[in-house]
């Protein structure tokens, strides 16, 4: 391991001001070596040692210096993970995916910059933003219990606000009830991205309508929930069920696997949809999205992701040049993700939202492929050979009011 | 200006892996030194040439290998969002606070370690984490309208949910109107941390309840807004009713004021309540506090400051150890500003949230004193001379279930 104390930043993801007062003390790294070099030797001992092993996965340091850098500030990034989360007790390593090929092999590492985090027998796959912040929180959400249990109508008004996130709930006789058993062991395997509950209040299950040993599936942003089929079901069962209607009509960009959800596209293209919450503008822009997600659950090729330009402040700029939009308003696009190329809507201005009608004929001609990436590339890039053909078929497309 | 490019740290606040699909490329640093090394000479025309212009006011730079390395992590944070905030036209600088304290005293910067937004002829005092994240979305906050204008009932939905901040709203005959005028220069002397909001729609004000030029203000968490007295209002007779009703009974704590928040004590101390929203045990502890706050919104001298630790995961195990309370579950507390010594409610366990009667009965044991964080210190402090007496009155607290 890289001695990180010569680096000896004190601090990474943020660097806080000395206030005279107390309370509100960020950690600064110590400069400790917390990470290990894991290999074959040491794997056994480091899973042995903790209650839970986060290891990054990574490719050979490089040649370069500035990707040596930058492997060093990941380094730093987990160091200071490491130094926060060591009362927890929780390990950290990285294995090498070239010179540590047969420990990776053996732990079934596979993407190269994620993280891989073992907790008793599950191995799970953080593919979202390597900030500091970002893997404390998913790892802090990793140390709750799987399931949440839902005991009076206060908790059940929290769980019917979780719109954003995909949800179970269960309704069972008691803790030591079998069925709940198989729910919770169907829960280890998708802490902490999808959220399970369970009630064994009579009054609590009423008002979801469920009866003894049922299950109810909450897709994101849908006000209805799905019944899982079959009850009472084996851990098998709903995992298969969960794994089959995992990609939802409508979801929302989450730094904790917001590269896991660019991965999930549909044919290389993603209907994107920026909309700040915040923003009265970009909330009614929301409820229109959410009113035609709801219409048109039923299409299986149908998922957009809905970014909220406020969790992502650093890549505004990046967007609003590579998709060539303002974000201060709301936009829907559809976005290539080979080559970043996109095709968005058209708004007159922020007060010129379209009907839910408009944007489902707009989505329709997505879906068919009327519009798409392609068509508009001789305007977007003028080093294209001129294609007279295309341009016919763009102008045609302009005429119409379809694309942009 | 120190040659960063020694540094060469790609990235601060986070280090993204290369993803082979496009379109969610995190902004690395390039090397670029855009930080201005301000003084007596380069300040107007640093002015002059931006919209905004990001002063950070620091103390000298000091003789310690690791403050200086602080202060260079500082440097690059601002390198970043300086990179990031090219495009809209917003310079950077630092300001010593010796070195350069003829040109501070004239631009009025007083805090060291804060940043000073100067825009047009308003300076802006951001005194947040200095995290690069929380500087952009401050400043993009700051290019935004500082009034947004309510048009129709699904905006007025989203105004609704923000209850979270202090807002305004103001009922006006159209944007030419003069009051809206002197509106929007009372909100531009508040930007971006209390909310303006306004409405030319007859529709709205009907919902809301407002004639034509009154101007309502929303204290955060409260169901009733009070209505601001004396129609139509000059910008000098709002921005003194705001400053008079600023400190609210109860407020989030936000990263972009964090520590203005925890400067802004009662005496010494905050009552600082933990809660997670996302939880159901949080949620309805926040439910409970919430209409304790509301029933006791007449007290001047009670502000309690909630904090969600799921916007501050790295400050979790800080928190825990120091406040020696666990954080998975709701807690409230009081807690010494100066050393950071706390006391907290008893609850049994997450199941044994207080009723609002009984956290009324101990809030009120707050401000007569009788919790307090010094009545425990003999059991905290081993080292403390043993105090007959003080053991004595603990002794009776704890007998009549007060305090911990």
């Amino acid at each position: 391991m890289l001695s990180l104390w010569l680096l000896m930043l004190p601090c990474l993801s943020l660097v806080p001001p000395v206030p005279a007062e107390k309370g509100l003390e960020f950690p600064r790294y110590d400069g400790k070596d917390r990470v290990l070099d894991i290999n074959d030797k040491n794997y056994k001992k480091a899973m042995k040692k903790h209650s839970m092993l986060c290891l990054f996965y990574h490719e050979p340091i490089p040649e370069s210096k500035e990707l040596q850098k930058q492997h060093q500030m990941t380094e730093l990034v987990l160091e200071l993970a490491a130094q926060v989360m060591e009362e927890k007790d929780i390990g950290f390593g990285m294995v090498d995916s070239h010179k540590d090929a047969k420990v990776s092999k053996k732990l079934g590492l596979e993407e190269e910059g994620s993280v891989y985090v073992f907790k008793a027998d599950r191995v799970i796959e953080f593919d979202g933003l390597l900030s500091a912040n970002t893997l404390v929180e998913f790892l802090l959400d990793l140390l709750e219990e799987p399931v949440e249990v839902i005991g009076n109508a206060a908790e059940l008004r929290a769980f019917d606000r979780m719109e954003e996130d995909i949800r179970l709930i269960g309704y069972f006789k008691n803790e030591d009830s079998e069925h709940y058993e198989a729910f919770k062991e169907a829960a280890e395997q998708f802490q902490p991205y999808i959220k399970f509950f369970a009630t064994f209040e009579k009054s609590v299950a009423k008002e979801l309508t469920l009866k003894m040993n049922e299950v109810d599936f909450y897709e994101p942003f849908m006000e209805e929930p799905v019944t899982i089929p079959g009850k009472p079901h084996s851990e098998e069962e709903l995992v298969e069920f969960i794994i089959e209607h995992r990609r939802p009509t409508l979801r929302k960009l989450r730094a904790e696997d917001m590269f896991e959800t660019w991965e999930d596209d549909i044919e290389g293209i993603h209907i994107v949809a920026f909309a700040e919450e915040e923003d009265p503008d970009g909330f009614e822009f929301l409820e229109i999205l959410k009113e035609v997600a709801r219409d048109n659950t039923h299409l299986p090729e149908l998922s957009i992701v809905w970014i909220d330009p406020d969790d992502f402040p650093l890549l505004i700029p990046y967007w609003e040049k590579t998709f060539k939009v303002d974000l201060f308003r709301p936009q829907i696009g559809v976005v290539n993700v080979t080559d970043a190329d996109s095709v968005w809507m058209e708004m007159e201005d922020e007060e010129d939202l379209p009907t839910a009608q408009e944007l489902e004929d707009w989505i329709e001609d997505v879906l068919s492929g009327k519009v798409n990436t392609e068509d508009d590339d001789d305007e977007d890039d003028d080093d294209d050979e001129d294609d007279e053909e295309e341009n016919q078929s763009l102008i045609i497309i302009n005429n119409t009011g379809r694309g942009n």
